[in-house]
């Protein structure tokens, strides 16, 4: 019986698995939410616990391992994490290693979640395909040739950061609309607030801003992405209004990728994509016209959901 | 004495030439213009006589082929050309093979020019590159790993139809504010065009379009993208404003394509790259601020010139 750790060092979550080689099935799973104030340290000691709890007095042939953040892939270093601090440069490759004396292969979620969908997942039998999760922020990974391409300095698959409306709102990034600033749900929820504060004439009719304003308790704050989801498929014209927008901006970047590299596959995961067929439809139609009639993809939603990580920690374990 | 025959079959012109392997320097070349009304059997009874020019009673050890169009590179097929007729689904390999009795590689010239540059020109020792074309269309060809990436379809590299601009002009492919129909040389010439005739209070101030209808003879029509750069060097400033426009699409179109490939260099050819100092400039000043700034990468000009397509064709016959 040979066993595969899989851990995913999310920004808010940690979680970790164990598997049997060649199984589909988790052997043990535990997941537990990062504590508020929570920092590398405190989340190292959580994953630690969870591992002991999962390994029983088992030890694990290799250990593969999704983080939230920039990761040099070739040492398997931590370069920092946007949401939790003291990650700079923590060498967590070297740590698990010296601890559990196995291998380890560590890397971004967005490169691993992309392996797990192709060895697990959505992108079975596909030999390229891109990787697009589109939930708090938006990110991708590549599969080219069945193998993960990382770019030069392992920054590749940034497709939240490309342009595509250069007259649109600012993006934390400094540039003006980025993918990620006009489809990530934070940011639709913002915009929806921002409509609603600055444009009052629009609070006026039921379908478009109330049933927002409903679903928020009358606290615009309280607002995010799902919300606005659910508004817009509750009626609500403004929620549709911005969800159009996140798609027609997923869909403009789908297709300018497709152009650019033409991979067989977009496999589309993250807690916006499950916004409903009318945000699917966008996407799939905006990304049609935006690529030349000559190229040819398909957009498809991920199937491991919040899992892609730990199933791509397996493949770079048993890689 | 082992001699390569590489091939350009561009849309205006036919080159060819003959190299002993190793060898730095051409053994010999010949280039002719297409002639009027050329269609693929004129364009190969050119090439076919250009050939034999060349060879004299040598034969060569492998051939290869650099088309300006869709080829499928696994058969060597030519899809079509935009520029000469009946071109569609000619088994260029098949013919230049039972012709010559030795092995051939054909692929499209943007691959082909790439792979020159990669191997002979401005890419030597990068294992991962980009290297577009801004010429009368705008097109691009990917090195990864060291190897052509051509995507799952051979349409991988169309740069010049990614959108950069919703709002901008509409393109000849549907769409507006693609790369090339704001940085290719005909578009710019149609730009300038565009402008002189429809806002003809610009036409007054002696920098502002006189020097463009001076180098134009005062025949709009006459117009090219190099003009436009001519008259920018000179002080016009509409045809300033013109190449800066287009150096802003490159550079956005670049930094978008950082962010998501993260190749260690782009390569930048063609004939609009010859426009100055001001134009290399804004493109690399635009793709700065368009790419995360944790993406590093370099814009360095193409190397080999009109000659890219031919010493590409000498890597693809050595493949």
């Amino acid at each position: 019986m040979t066993l595969i750790l899989a851990l995913d060092f999310g920004g808010t979550k940690l979680a970790a698995a164990l598997v049997n080689v060649g199984s589909r099935k988790w052997l043990r799973y535990e997941r537990r939410l990062s504590p508020v104030g929570a920092n590398a340290s405190t989340d190292l000691e959580i994953m630690r616990s969870l591992i002991y709890s999962l390994l029983e007095d088992a030890k694990p042939a290799a250990i593969g391992v999704s983080f939230g953040g920039p990761v040099d892939a070739s040492t398997g270093t931590v370069r920092l994490s946007h949401h939790v601090a003291g990650w700079e440069n923590i060498p967590l490759k070297g740590l698990l290693e010296e601890e559990f004396g196995v291998s380890v292969g560590v890397d971004n979620d967005a490169n691993v979640a992309a392996l797990g969908e192709h060895r697990f997942g959505a992108g079975q039998g596909y030999d390229s395909l891109f990787y697009i999760t589109v939930s708090t922020g938006v990110g991708g990974g590549w599969i080219l040739n069945g193998q993960p391409w990382r770019g030069a300095g392992g920054m590749a698959g940034e497709i939240g950061h490309i342009v595509v409306d250069p007259s649109g709102p600012v993006c934390l990034c400094g540039k003006r609309g980025c993918v990620e600033r006009l489809a990530s749900g934070p940011y639709m929820a913002q915009n929806v607030r921002e409509i609603l504060e600055n444009e009052p004439q629009r609070r006026g009719g039921f379908r478009d801003g109330e049933i927002l304003r409903g679903l928020a308790g009358d606290d615009l704050t309280l607002l995010t992405g799902q919300l606005v989801s659910e508004a817009a498929a509750a009626g609500d014209d403004l929620a549709k209004e911005v969800l159009h927008k996140a798609a027609w901006a997923l869909g403009v970047g789908i297709g300018n990728v497709a152009n650019l590299m033409n991979p067989q596959r977009f496999v589309l995961g993250g807690g916006v994509t499950k916004a409903g067929e009318d945000f699917w439809r966008v996407v799939r139609q905006v990304a049609r016209e935006t690529a030349l009639p000559e190229v040819d993809f398909e957009i498809v939603p991920a199937v491991l959901g919040d899992d892609a990580p730990l199933w791509g920690g397996v493949a770079i374990a048993s890689m």
